[in-house]
């Protein structure tokens, strides 16, 4: 039994999203040398923060891996994503914040980067830093601009000495978002894919950074758990957060165009082992958009949301020693079983963002409830064998 | 009450995806001068089709319409994507039709246009057939190419003379397709999108020719149907059935690469009368994958998933009366309805193929039951309070 | 001294472009492996054709080459493009012809690889057949779609048998096209790149289907050779074509929206034996603007413009041994000499479409004069200096 | 005659491209609201700066404009173009610099917008702030990152109050740009677009920031400028410049997988007058690629290259007074002398970067020579009716 079946996370609750055996700790970071920080900052008016993601211990601008995304709904701020694109790699570590804190991101990232490589924008070019983010506005001052270059160097540290369990739910990137209408954030898992062929076992993990959905549409393994929040008589928080809900609805209502607070975003990162190369891998992000749509959204028009993959089997070095690489590559035909890991790691780690949340107060009055705060544990755990 | 509601689809049981009002007939026909006409070929070995749909009951050369497309997964053969993308607009019926049928569709589109319009190469440039197709070989033999350029002509006529509430299900393009490994193929719906501002609603809706899933993955509203089916006891038909699917999903298992039968596909048309652009009726076609997804299925490999919409709110003339068009345009805050439309309009239109089918015995004693042979409507409108 | 030098094509009057060397016969076929055939229809109103390319010499379908498109202007009705992109191979020949017979191609691809391969729709998926066209209907009667599956077969047969000195301009699928108001057609050039490192050389040979761009725009070396031979005074064919050219031009000039004959397309086909995937091809193809650029044309609205590329180096089996595959890669840094060879065998093989096409009278007494009916073989040799 | 005939630019020398009519100032500014201001940092080792575009003289985001871009050569880390992409409008001025002034410049923009708009991130969504760069760390010392937030904001003053006649050449972002080579940077140009019919006319206007290309390639209106520069004799600044083009190119040549200082890249701005939405606009982006291949280069792997397009015709308010917009919108049919105007305004301002640089004496002895500086000025004139 893995950290996170004892103590937090849907599957604490015998929920159990698809069918594919986990990594050892259901993580991001189950994909070996996937390494991952968080930087907080929790203070009144501002509920904000970093998360990094370091693909592999060494410098990445010296060992670039093969990479991909895929924009599904393009209402979103994320940098590197041409570049990444062009060349089918990263060569950063990715960083996740609220929307305003991308430009200091990006500073943190080349602070880092121009200080590993002193050929950088000197003998040889410059450096592609990888930023997505969210709106965060809803329960922190965004207009503060708070996060600092001290805070993204702090958060690329606390990555460099991260465990796989890693601390989910409000906390770094996530600390200010909202998932469907409750407090959202950071959530990970991931699954193994056996290739009976080979004998082999790749992992794929999955992280997010939720803040979308509205409370209405909440499903949770088929059942509209959202409307069943709505609907609990009697605690004071369920009546709170219910008008509260029922506030942010009626303004998430109102659409793309404005982009008001609330209309959220989220943010896919997925990770392997297994050989593929950048192609394969914009094919693994497709699938990211069936797991998110498994928890009930319908990707509203101010929802960004955007899915990068990379792979670690193959790196490709800045200065490679002969023109001509060999790579592995897995042969198209076993891509099934990494899109059934997609769709159901990405279901499993919005639910997770959603079940590690604590409640968080935030700005201008506005709270977000956590799941938990609802006794809905007990009450879903009652009825999983009905819910699976 | 619609004629839908009494007799077939998921309604006729008391299934209802999503909240909003549906249209008269809960069909594409529903927006006002789309018609759609099938023709069906149903003899032993070869059971196949096409469905036409007119987008509106003029001269589409002449008369063209705004339109976009997105390809989710493109392991498919649809023709005419590329124009349709460059020029956002469309010329041309839409055929539906199985894979090797698709070159007599362009030809049968050519008939129909050259016959109308004498000046296409001649004196004005040449014209844009739009076709797409799934793979029906598991129940069809698709090397026969059985499809004639009369039979094309057949289908375009049928729908000239057709009925809002046309047949669904195994029938036109539908004949020979499977869908969770039962028997799919036509299915459709449509929603109302009120936008109170103006005190004006307008109408959208989605058709499927659904060829996708496999049988433990089919999810209707929130319940594992597949796993039920599979599990059940007893009767005769349910036995082979589990049988076959079983088989079904060995062979689905095997990946995209192949691209075997039973790999699938899933095409996605979408029509709405509100003044939308390409652009966003690229971002309306974007949503097709949220209403694809809750019915279960990841995207397999092999499983061509593709969604096309138009707009009949303006039309774009082929020989312009003056340089300047004006046209109307809903402001991007609006669309949200839209997206949620689709979303709910395309998980029943895929509900709708799997009911409105009935069982299609074909190729090499291949068999595809439908839903309905199961018992299960008795069993769903039971636990309908419970599903929904 | 290869035999292009000697007999036709812009070398053999010391027009060279760019300098990089060519390959043997300065060719497509120059890669090794791949083969190219024609099939001509010359009769009166009808002035038409195909050409098959060969990628390889074996079974297309059960050993497939990475490949990718590029498409600059999508007024076209080439089809096979969305599979290609999405799985980033080709697993047919590829069909150039007239845009009316398109579907005749897809026709006669399935012919043969269904002959070949009995498992295609049985045991295993179906078959992507691509293929490219422009519109000839300015000179041939395109609405007869005269072109049958024979011819397709006949097509096929030729290119099997094929040398790689083949014929060029007025032949095969450039029968019928223009460019630059003048006769264009088939064209062909290649490059050899060193890479120092390895001391290796790669091969990249461009086919072009040249039938774009208007007489005043065309740019010979940076020369304006189609202002002159408006210009020119005496001959009866000049004063002809010019008068032609006018009418062309006139026609040509007003838009896109009607996609008229004159209106155009290019179609360029790459192929090189080196290591490249598809994300590389995609960038190989997107050099091939540069390389029509150079020609003087603008990309009119109605010219349909594709560039699609493969690689010889590595096989992607239908039917894998194993599931990681070892395979070679070019290294990122040394792709700039193919961008380069790609821009010049481009330019090359547009000129090469014009210099060996001969005059050709077809439909309506519609006539396309040859570059070579002009004299100006002699102006320019002369000016060779002058013009390089 | 207007200013730029008189002073600089190509025009001064009688070197015109194509043979549509310019606006009034042969400038981005032509069309009506647009407005463009520089800052810029010149000073030993940092030679640098900023160039901001307003694209009318409002708050941008209030009153967005339908704009979209096309990336040629994704190798760039251009900010803001995903939701410009999803969107189809712009809602910021646009900012250039260098590459590692890109996150100060979102602060910049932030600055701006988030002052003049109190309801971001408060009631209303956040905002999307364009950044495009290249990289000029050959001739400045990026690694410092010497702009500052302030400088971000004097350049939008500057805009504000900036004439049509604006600077061109080593000022503001362009300051340390190199074009073939040679000291490039901004250039500017604009062409008038007759609708007979309509008895209308619009106007395009296009600017770039030119940081591309290698002196051998350099193609003036046909003539290969750049090898004239390497040949020739004499002269004391020719002869270092040949030695230093010469090193530039061998570094040039070294290719895209490093991105050394010298790869280049170069961003076009189109802004036009015409009512285009963003899918004409994206078209007219496409051009963009034939006017710069006309100056002589082949998008070598390191140069990003991107154009963006807005039309200031139709604005879309922020908050809009009704659901339903009435728009005007060009006929498709007229977009072709669009894209004749994009081709040559594109080509001419990249000559006009060239021809309106000066010398520039930058980080660690590097020198970019003016094309000037070679007195091709006069050799150029004199033959100009040859080179036309």
């Amino acid at each position: 039994m893995n950290k996170k079946d004892r103590q937090d996370g849907p599957r604490a609750y015998g929920l159990v999203c698809g069918k594919l055996p986990t990594g050892q700790f259901n993580s991001l970071s189950d994909v070996p040398g996937v390494k991952l920080g968080h930087f907080t900052l929790a203070d009144g008016e501002v509920q904000t923060g970093i998360t990094v993601i370091l693909p592999h211990g060494r410098n990445m601008f010296q060992d670039k891996l093969p990479a991909a995304c895929r924009v599904f709904n393009g209402f979103g701020k994320s940098v590197g994503l041409v570049q990444l694109e062009e060349l089918g790699c990263i060569e950063s570590p990715i960083f996740l914040t609220n929307t305003f804190s991308v430009p200091v991101c990006i500073e943190g990232g080349l602070d880092l980067l121009l200080e590993d490589n002193q050929d950088i924008a000197d003998s040889t070019g410059s450096a592609n830093i990888v930023v997505m983010e969210c709106n965060d506005a809803h329960l922190s001052d965004m207009r503060k601009r708070s996060i600092k270059r001290e805070h993204v160097a702090a958060a690329i540290n606390n990555a460099k000495i991260a465990q796989p369990d890693f601390a989910r739910g409000a906390v770094g990137a996530g600390r200010g978002m909202s998932c469907y209408s409750l407090k959202g954030g950071i959530g990970t898992a991931s699954r193994l894919v056996a290739i009976e062929k080979e004998a082999a076992s790749f992992c794929l993990g999955a992280l997010v950074l939720s803040n979308f959905g509205k409370l209405s549409d909440l499903n949770i393994l088929g059942r509209k758990i959202g409307l069943e929040v709505s609907a609990l008589p009697g605690k004071r928080e369920v009546t709170q957060s219910s008008m509260l809900a029922s506030k942010a609805e009626k303004s998430a209502g109102s659409g793309a165009g404005t982009g008001k607070p609330g209309d959220g975003s989220v943010i896919v990162v997925l990770a392997t082992d297994a050989p593929l190369d950048s192609r394969q891998l914009k094919r693994i992000c497709g699938r990211a958009a069936s797991g998110l749509a498994r928890t009930g959204a319908f990707v509203s028009g101010g929802s960004g949301e955007i899915a990068l993959a990379f792979s670690t089997a193959n790196t490709i070095p800045h200065y490679p020693d002969k023109a001509v690489l060999t790579q592995s590559l897995l042969h198209e035909e076993y891509l099934d079983g990494f899109f059934e890991a997609v769709t159901e790691a990405v279901e499993e780690a919005v639910l997770d963002s959603l079940f590690c949340a604590e409640t968080v107060h935030g700005r201008a009055g506005h709270v977000r409830y956590a799941l938990r705060d609802f006794g809905l544990y007990t009450r879903l755990e009652a009825g999983n064998t009905r819910i699976c």
